[in-house]
C-alpha cells in the first residue's frame, strides 16, 4: 500500500532545510530508525556526502538516522532493505540518469508500491509522476528515458509559480510550459507550490499544506483545488 | 563561411514580432528573396501554419516572402535549396525532435558552414549550441539527443535572467542552474538577455544589441561582456 509525501520543495522561504514540514514528518516516519536517502539529484553540484550530511543534519532534529544510498555496494538492496526512503531535490535530468544507471527504477517502484514509507521533495517528487516531462530543470545530462516511478497517474510540476504579472521578461510562464506539455501527451498535471504536498496512501491522494495547488487537465481549463482535496479521481 | 545571427528572444517587451531586429535583418537577408522558416518549436503549442504566417507578417514589412519547411515534400531539399533560413522559438525540445526526425541536423549544419544565412531565435538559437542541455524549456517530449548543430564551441542560455534578490521562491535561479551544466559539461555558455544577440560571420562571434551578456567559463567565475565584444576565442 503505497505511503508517500510527495512535497514540492524541500525548503520554504525564511526557514531551515524541511524545517516546514518535520511534524508531518515525525508522525510519517514513526516506525522507521533510519532513512535511507537518494542524494543523486546534487543541487548546485554538491557531492553525495555533503548533501547526505545535509539531510541527516535535518533528521537528526526528529531522531533519526540518515544513510546516503551512494555508500552501499549494492544500492538494489539497499531499496529493498530501507525502512524509510528519502529522495531530495536537485537536477531531475541528473537523479533520473543516475537511477537508471544503477537500474533502481523497478526496484524503487515495486518497494513503494509494497508499503515502504518514502518522502520526495522537488526532483525527489517529480520522479513520482509518469515522467519528468513537467520538470523546471535544465536538462544538464541525457538520460535514458524520461519515464520514471509512475507511482501517481499523473505529473507532478515543482515549485509551481504564477505568472509575474510585473515581468517585462518574455520567457514562458510556468502555465504555458505546462499547456505545451499537454499540446504533446494527455495526463494530468497539478501544479504544487512551495509548502504544499501530496499525502499518498493507498487509494488516497491528499492535498496538504496551507495553499492551494494548480490543476491543469487535459483540454480543461486549469483550476485551483483547497488544501485537503481528495485526488484520487485525477487521472 | 557562417553567416548566422543568433538572437535571445524574437520578441521583446512592448514591440511587436522581431521588430527590435527588424533593421538588422533587412541587411542581413539583403540577397534573399524568400526566407525559408522552420516552425517546429511551435511555442504554446501552435500549428506550424499559423505559426509561419506569424514569422511571414513579419518579414512582409522588410519585403521577405517567408515559407514553411513543413510545406515541401522533401525538407532536406528546402535546406539545401533555402535562400535564408530562419528557425522560431518555442520548445527546443519538440524542435530538436522534428529536426531529428525529419533527418535535418546533418543538412542544417552543412548548409549554414557553407554560408547560407540563418536567423535563430530562443529554440531556434540553443540548436545553434553544442547541445540543448541550457535550454530553459520543459521537456514535453523525449529527443533522441540533447547534440545539436554546433554552429558556435559553446553552449547559448537564450532569455538570461539575472537573480530576482527580492524573491521569496526557493526554485533555482538561471545562474544556479547553468553552474549545475557545469558540474557535469565543460564547455562555456553566454547568457543573452532578451533583445542580444550574436552576429556569427566567419570566424568572427561577435555581441549584438545594447545589452551586456553572461560569460560561464568552466572553473572561472561569471563574468559580464560589452556589446561588440569579439568572443572567437570563447570554447
Amino acid at each position: 500500500m503505497r505511503n508517500l509525501i510527495i512535497a514540492s520543495t524541500s525548503t520554504v522561504h525564511g526557514s531551515g532545510y524541511l524545517e516546514y514540514i518535520l511534524d508531518e514528518l515525525t508522525v510519517f516516519f514513526k516506525d522507521a530508525k533510519t532513512v535511507l536517502f537518494i542524494p543523486y539529484a546534487r543541487p548546485g553540484g554538491i557531492s553525495h556526502d555533503e548533501y547526505t550530511e545535509k539531510a541527516a543534519s535535518a533528521f537528526s532534529k526528529i531522531g533519526k538516522k540518515v544513510v546516503g544510498i551512494h555508500t552501499f555496494k549494492n544500492p538494489v538492496e539497499a531499496i529493498k532493505k530501507a525502512e524509510a526512503i528519502f529522495t531530495g531535490g536537485g537536477n531531475t535530468f541528473v537523479l533520473v540518469s543516475q537511477l537508471y544507471k544503477n537500474n533502481l527504477i523497478a526496484v524503487l517502484k515495486e518497494t513503494l508500491t509494497n508499503g515502504t514509507p518514502y518522502l520526495g521533495t522537488s526532483a525527489g517528487s517529480n520522479i513520482c509522476g509518469l515522467t519528468i516531462k513537467t520538470s523546471n530543470d535544465m536538462p544538464i545530462v541525457y538520460p535514458p528515458s524520461f519515464n520514471t516511478l509512475g507511482m501517481l497517474p499523473f505529473n507532478i510540476n515543482p515549485h509551481y509559480l504564477d505568472p509575474d504579472t510585473n515581468s517585462k521578461h518574455m520567457g514562458e510562464t510556468r502555465e504555458t510550459r505546462i499547456k505545451e506539455f499537454q499540446s504533446y501527451n494527455t495526463p494530468p498535471v497539478i501544479g504544487l507550490r512551495e509548502g504544499s504536498w501530496l499525502h499518498v496512501k493507498g487509494d488516497s491522494i491528499v492535498l496538504k499544506g496551507n495553499l492551494e495547488a494548480r490543476i491543469f487537465e487535459y483540454n480543461k481549463t486549469p483550476y485551483e483545488i483547497a488544501s485537503g482535496t481528495q485526488l484520487n479521481h485525477l487521472k
